[in-house]
């Protein structure tokens, strides 16, 4: 039995605390017209889809290391979670859906990439969860990072996505 | 203030317990060609990237009731998590990827189905986690629910994914 | 060494399962004048008071059994969770704050009463954690059951309780 | 969409890394008069309710950022929790109860307030799962923080608890 | 690839619910005489050994299906965790220690033998960590499943162990 | 009521973060010669035996103070845990076994024994769980911290352990 291969938290024990940044963004897209309409009626009987995923999205990105095996455990110092209600897009398809973009920082010795995928994801699961009764054929789309910021590799953005924030 | 529109856990006190299952889909799509080849050949730092995947998404359908602020707790009695390297496809894009094929069983008053859809996605972040040191542009992309059997409403199925796996 | 007085989970092995139900309140009070000006204004530095005290609060119920050292793990059916601003009162004195009523279900061998109980506390502490910023003299008052249902031992209610609900 | 009012973790990254203290109190009442014989004689079935209310809060402390939604993960150095049977006082009433008080310390970016609060809540909620089978009237009441210390506002005392205290 | 050799959780939806029973028990062993004498005066600087390893094994029981991967989540119907210092014998060696022993019940589809084992190693991890500022020796051995009843595979124990408790 | 011998969480405050380092090991003896045979190959029916073991202990070691009540929380920076099958030897018995060794590694004010223990019990539990249809009289032993460093009381190292190892 060789060690190679084998699992396990990489070492952070020798970088420095620094201030640390990341964005992650995703999108639901819906199976079929009334779901839009719903949600942006309130007839969703579960109740409140955005702010229901929001909320579900700030916990989310606290529990990270207990979801992800290799995560270190962090102190993040912020998390803002925007959930919007869109209209059909090429991302979301013919009826539309929801798109998130999670932000999250720390100061600590490991990024917070994780915890923003985390974020996005569990808001996104929190939508089709809450829309399911009426729509079965959800589906969680384009979920990626799309800034990092801080540490020794400094700064990544995905140019697209700054070009359209911008 | 009226109570149209706020969140509650919806009642399941009168339904009936039946065993139930489901099975979600996903896939990540890498964003450079060395990826794949690095998973394949164990070049990855972390370690076994496919077997942690499928570890972290049989214990991220225990974590469901913890993530999806509205979902019933649930005693799951069977989780099978597949996960696949896969070549350049029309999910995954040009450089290949990972699909996951969560099935969740239960014995219950309600569905599994955010079960099976927050163990794959449970799989899919570990696999971004376990690349995100070579590859930052890696997505998640095309999650969703693909069967769901037992209980009230009975079987559905989507068309395209039975067909696939027939 | 005798074993009286030791702690012990006791046991529910020979209880019948039995739907049951129960219903807690509680009450923050706020300190100061502002506070419940700056609530009703939305001008609450963390946000949304009384929705995330409402999610706060259902996802508590489900946190019971690792809260409580000696309470059994049981499947919530349902739960609903009712917060109020409500203006000055005898309960909340001469400021008002917040009232929370919870209601939880279950099938089981055991009583949903902690679980209620935990639900109405953890919406309370979220409403003190959002106010704290301007109200650090906040107070949680009268929490405790005022109807359980179910089981052996039958219906129990608070009278005066009732009568008001009525 | 606008975003005020939306929920959010606030950011604390700027914020230095400083010793930060918190003390918070709060009460069971007991409704009859036997629970108070019945806890001083051991004679409650659940075991040693003092003791495993002091744990149950020390433990909560812990549980903290997983129970309040907004709340930052933050790095606990001690924890103190004080449980004591009281006669009737004013604050318990006629038949008597618990007193709990808890103190936490941490080095962080922000405050211990919450887990303080949390602790007090955890052992109270303890204390009333161990006399419920006695007393289902039991009350938690006047739950608050009486001190903190340390962080950019300075200290803040509670001066009533603070005379009594000395 | 195959799917030998893959982890999964086994399906155990087609069993019954039945009442099933299991213990297990295990040791710490002391590495100097001066730890036995300190539990026993009450020395220890964390407080009571004793009672705190009792409430962490029983609080252990439930966090079973959270820390082993592929154990099915179950609903615990009764913990009892027996915790007694021992005097120098053959398992405990030359310094004494303590010895755990943990019943845990259920009423489900799948036995309680991993509850049991979670148990007796929660409760002994304690006694580590509350001695082992005055002993970094101590060492836990002898931890295993000496009873099991319920289920198809019916009646287990060990032979040694129930002479011995006869 | 006095507070002598009261639990508690003992306070870490005014230590400073210096680097911590801890090994632990820990062993399964498995009671019938079958079982080492069917793990090595690859014939247990829950799968991959020595990987899960490995991904446990991992994850359990950010469980630690969720499991022993008076452990501070720790930002854990690295986590490696060695699991190897093992011919019959003194530790193992007649029928050989499984040995751990796990290396938790954080900069902090407090040290990772625990972390480390629990990381090893963790990948121990999870090896007698995954063989358990096979052999019910598997046993844990011999759990034990080899090495500590860091902190005001510096190095402490278990001699034969570390004669062993070189």
């Amino acid at each position: 039995l060789t060690s190679s291969g084998e699992a396990h938290m990489v070492s952070v024990t020798l970088k420095s605390d620094t201030s640390r940044r990341a964005i992650a963004i995703g999108h639901v897209a819906f199976s079929n017209s009334e779901t839009l309409l719903a949600v942006k009626n309130a007839l969703i009987k579960k109740g409140d889809v955005l702010g229901t995923a929001r909320l579900a999205g700030i916990m989310a990105a606290k529990n990270c290391p207990a979801l992800i095996p290799l995560c270190h455990p962090i102190l993040i110092t912020a998390v803002n979670v925007d959930v919007r209600l869109v209209e059909p897009t090429a991302k979301t398809g013919d009826h539309g859906g929801v798109e998130v973009e999670a932000e999250v920082q720390c100061t600590g010795k490991t990024g917070v990439e994780m915890e923003a995928l985390t974020s996005v994801t569990g808001a996104l699961l929190t939508v089709i969860d809450m829309v399911k009764a009426v729509d079965k054929g959800t589906r969680m789309t384009d979920v990626r990072m799309v800034l990092k910021e801080g540490g020794r590799s400094g700064r990544w953005v995905d140019a697209a996505w700054e070009n359209k924030s911008n």
